[in-house]
């Protein structure tokens, strides 16, 4: 009953409704009502003592399929294959235009920087957008551990083998101190040290 | 010159810097402006076989420091820590305001409706923030490993014993299919379940 009322309170918007449980001491509640079922692993891979760092979710179907060697196997290369190359994005789909539109300009200028005829300027950009798109996207990069195959051609075996579908679903990759905020300054700082070699 | 050129092209403007040195062609000067100097280790911990996985980032002052069996041991021991207690902040500074005034007003709504007169509410839920706060937040939370100290507390010593400052600066916690996107009907879906228990 606290659910209809919780949904009717919040008119439909199931944010609210569990804002509204919460708010009336039915977190239990509310906790079920936003729980999602999802099988697969979580694993990781350190890479050269610490200074490179990979967490790799890989999902399966089944709980089964989750404990199989292969299906292990296939994940803990998936995060040391991200540790080695460092991709940007899983799959193609997942690169937004904008970031496209930019590579396109960048692209463009440094062809035409090298002196090429303007009309042939777009031809080689698209295959050159094409190719960096490939090296960028961790599905289409060639396997670290067997560079006759993608990734997404071993995740295909492994589907086969194994009767179930497989998705490489998200990953991190950090490198030690990358992305620390540096004010503006300190890096025009290096930029003049750049300068003076 | 190119370094100097490319900071006037830009306005002074770094981000715009670096793209003028990519379209030049000297994307390796590029890199090297842009290279942050930090010691530390990344390291990670995965909990029950693949359920939960977690990486973390100590920064340390030198290296000889990351790799010393002391700082090492701490570094593992948070990233076991957030396994077990799933913290949302590294510290209380981190804490978006709006984050805040809503869990106040959740908090709120929740002692009135215990019945409490309108005038110790106030007061109630600003002891109640501060300890959320303090739940929320790995510096604040109690040591698994040793629940007399708090993590920061376990951290300071460590600075005393190495004199170096370390820093826990970032962590993932993933649980397996946490956060998958599920479609608003699919959790409205859910809700109706419960309502039929």
């Amino acid at each position: 009953m606290d659910c209809k009322k919780a949904l009717a309170e919040g008119d439909g918007d199931v944010d609210k409704a569990i804002e509204y449980l919460r708010k009336k001491g039915l977190s239990a509640a509310a906790k079920k009502a936003g729980r999602i079922a999802s099988e697969g692993i979580v694993d990781s891979y350190i890479h050269s003592g610490g200074k490179i760092g990979v967490l790799v979710e890989v999902n399966s179907e089944t709980d089964f399929v989750a404990r199989n060697a292969d299906f292990k196997q296939f994940v803990h290369d998936v995060a040391m294959h991200i540790a080695a190359t460092g991709p940007t994005y899983v799959s193609r789909d997942e690169v937004p235009a904008d970031v496209v539109a930019k590579e396109k300009e960048i692209l463009s200028a440094q062809i035409a920087e090298e002196g090429k005829p303007e009309h042939v300027v777009e031809k080689i950009v698209e295959g050159q957008v094409a190719k960096w798109k490939k090296e960028i996207c961790l599905l289409d990069q060639l396997f670290v551990k067997d560079d006759k195959k993608t990734i997404d051609q071993v995740r295909t075996e492994l589907v086969a083998k194994i009767g179930e579908n497989v998705t490489i679903r998200r990953y991190v990759r950090w490198e030690l101190g990358e992305g620390l905020e540096k004010r503006k300054y300190d890096i025009a700082a290096d930029v003049q040290a750049l300068l003076e070699q």
